[in-house]
This record gives C-alpha cells, structure tokens and sequence, in this order.
C-alpha cells in the first residue's frame, strides 16, 4: 500500500522555537529520497484557511470565547485536511506540516483553558482516526522563543499574549510529547540550527526504525 | 426564577419565508408585555461572527469542504451563544434569533449531506443542553421563497446555489418541525404578511398555553 511510503509529520513548539527553519531543512534532506514532500502549516495552508488565520490573526478581530477561536481553527483544519493532507497522505508522500492539533491543545486548551476532552471530542469529530505518524516538538524557554520571534519583527494578536500563557502552551507540549513517545520526539531547540537538525536526524532514524520493526 | 420570563425563540425557514418580517412583528407584540427583547440573527449577531458571515457569504471564498462551512458557522454561533443568548436568557428576556442550529442542518446537513449525527454532536458539543424553546418554521415553495428574495435583490454565495438544494433544505425544516410537535410549529408563509401574522400569534399562544401547563 502506497500509503506506506510517506507519512504525517507535524512539527510544533512555541513561537520562534525553529518550526518552520527545521521544516525547511528537514524538507530538504527528505526531497534526496525521491518521495514527494508536501510543506504546509497550520491554520492555513489553503485559501480558505489563510483567510480564516487572517481573521484570526487581525488585532481588530477582538477578544473572541476560547470556543470561537477553536471553531474558526478547526474550521481551517477541516479544509487543510480535505484538501491538501488526505489526497498528500493518499498519493503516498510526505506530508511536513508546520503544526496541527497539538497546537490547538497548547494555546486554547493549556493557553486559554479550555478543558482538553473538549478538544479531544472535536479532534475525533473532525479527523476520526487520523493523527500525526510523528510530531517534532521543539523545546525552547518562551524567553528565548519569544525573543527570536520578536527580533524578527513578528507581533499579532496571539503574540501579544502574556508570557504565562506561552508557559502553559509550552508545558502542555511538553506533557504531550512525554505521555506518548512512540509518536512523539521532544527536541531541544536552544542550540544552534545545526546541533537542531542533527537532533532531528537521529530522532528520525529513531523513528523510522521503530516504525519498520 | 427569572429564566422563566422570557424564553429562547427561533424563526426558521428557507429565504424569503418571511422570517425576518415576522421577527419585526412578533418583536413589537412581545414589546407590550414589558419583558425585554433581543433581537438577533444567525450567523452573525456579534461583530465576530459578522466578520465570519461576511467571510462565508462572499463568493469570493470559494467551494469549502461541507465540514468548514459547518464549523464557520458554529464558531459564529458560539460568539453568539457566549455574548448575545446566554447573558439574555440569564436576565430573563425573549430572545428572538432570525435562524439557529436547525438551519444548520437544512443547510450544511439536507443541503450539503453532512451526516444529520454529526451536527448533532457538534450542537451538543457547543451548545450542552440548550435548545430553543420555541423554533417558527416559515414553509413555503422554494419558488416563492426564492422569488421574495431576489426580488429583493438578494443573492450571494449560498443563494447561487441550485433549486434541489433548497427543496432539502425546506423539507428538512417540515421534517424536524413534525418530529418535536412540542418545541416546534409549521406556519405556512405564503399568504400575505398580516396573515401569516395573525398564524404566528394563534401558535404563539397554543405554544405558551401548553407551556404553562
Ligand atoms: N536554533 C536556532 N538558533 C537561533 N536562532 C534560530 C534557531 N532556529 C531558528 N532561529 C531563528 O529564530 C527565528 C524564529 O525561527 P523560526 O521561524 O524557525 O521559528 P518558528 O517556530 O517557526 O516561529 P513561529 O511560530 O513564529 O513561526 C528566525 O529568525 C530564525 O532564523
Ligand atoms: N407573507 C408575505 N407575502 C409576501 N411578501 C412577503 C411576505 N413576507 C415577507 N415578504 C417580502 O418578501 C421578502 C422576503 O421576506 P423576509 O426578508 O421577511 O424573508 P426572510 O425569510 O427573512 O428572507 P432571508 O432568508 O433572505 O433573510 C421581503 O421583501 C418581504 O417584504
Ligand atoms: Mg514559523
Ligand atoms: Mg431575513
């Protein structure tokens, strides 16, 4: 079966902990293997779903219920999946995504509270068994996430948040990678990009062998 | 308890049924029992979920996936519920909302074929156990409806849609009217508006009868 060849990687982390740098160069290494890559990231990723995080995203769009933001997200999720990850997943290539679900566990569960068996019955509702084959969490104290995304000039709504809101996030990443290890690799992103890419190469090679066996 | 004052009341039907004619009515009668009103409508009734309906209505938004357009609208709806519904119930006010969860599944379920279940679980998701008190459903041939309408001037992305889309839509609202003969009652919009009017009070008062009782 084709879907064998490929497989769902997610990578997640706080901001400025080196998602979308490591997607890149993970990408790359993968593309030497001659099995498609598809790059995307959450929520967005489609047209539908750009407009969405735009509205989401927008400082104007104001102080919405934890519940609204989480339906407008998985609104964008629900059109990501239907049109970029499941037809990716069945044409049997990699599909790298610059977070997913966990994101939504982290920011409106721990982040804003929401209970996490809320978000557990939507994830079920939206993507029935459908999950990540691997999810890359990248570790960084929020000083040094935060510090990184804002020496690139990057604030919006959900930055601006307090910093106790990106702990929790954080924490909640952490408990997540260490209560299911089989899918999860936490990786300490504070080293430099290099030392990181090593770290994902043999959580990769790590991973493939327990997945082959 | 104040709660039982007013009540949670729905206009339902397909455009041009006459729902919002027979809001503004129903509206000024309730007026005279010196009860507060709120008056609002689906999707929208908050500036967020303005922004959402804008978002769903423009053609420009293209073909969604069924499961995005529903969870759009339960995001705007969940605004709804946490800024407008809910605050008014809790003082004790007729709450009269032009279109609610019914329309979702004449729409996204009838219209679209999303599974009728799966609405069912996400309204639980969102909603707990809050459902209308009262759902007016305003029946008429979708030629009627649709004549109304575009007479009006109205057409945007969901109007475009094709004639048998509205037939399950309309039929999906007698269906759901039939089944809960209790909360629900079929008010035939064809005739002209003081007679319609004069139907909506005769329910009125049956329904509010069998209430106190
Ligand atoms: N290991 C690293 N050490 C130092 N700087 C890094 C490292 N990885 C990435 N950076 C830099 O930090 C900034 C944030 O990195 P990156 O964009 O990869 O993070 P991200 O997790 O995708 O953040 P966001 O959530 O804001 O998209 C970038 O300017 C990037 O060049
Ligand atoms: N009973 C009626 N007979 C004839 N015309 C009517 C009647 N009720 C309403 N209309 C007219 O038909 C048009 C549609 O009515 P209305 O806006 O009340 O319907 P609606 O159900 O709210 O439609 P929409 O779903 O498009 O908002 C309006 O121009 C209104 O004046
Ligand atoms: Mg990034
Ligand atoms: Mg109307």
């Amino acid at each position: 079966m084709s879907r064998r060849s490929g497989g769902f990687v997610v990578l997640e982390g706080i901001e400025g902990a080196g998602k979308s740098t490591q997607l890149e160069r993970l990408g790359r290494r993968l593309a030497a293997t001659g099995t498609e890559i598809v790059r995307t990231r959450e929520p967005g990723g489609t047209e539908a779903g750009e407009q969405i995080r735009g509205l989401l995203l927008d400082p104007g769009f104001g102080d919405v219920a934890p519940e609204t933001e989480l339906l407008m997200i998985f609104a964008a999720r629900a059109e990501h999946l239907h049109q970029v990850i499941r037809p990716a997943l069945q044409r049997g290539a990699w599909v790298l995504s610059d977070r997913f679900t966990d994101a939504s566990f982290a920011y409106q569960g721990a982040g804003r509270g929401l209970a996490m068996e809320r978000i557990e019955a939507l994830e079920t509702w939206l993507q029935g068994d459908l999950r990540p084959d691997l999810v890359l969490v990248f570790d960084v104290p929020v000083e040094v996430g935060l510090g990184r995304a804002l020496a690139r000039g990057k604030r919006d709504r959900i930055e601006s948040e307090d910093i106790a809101f990106f702990e929790r996030a954080r924490e909640a990443y952490r408990t997540r990678a260490r209560c299911d290890p089989e899918r999860y690799r936490l990786i300490d992103g504070t080293p430099d990009p290099e030392t990181v890419e090593a770290a994902v190469a043999r959580a990769w090679s790590d991973w493939l062998e327990n997945r082959a066996g």
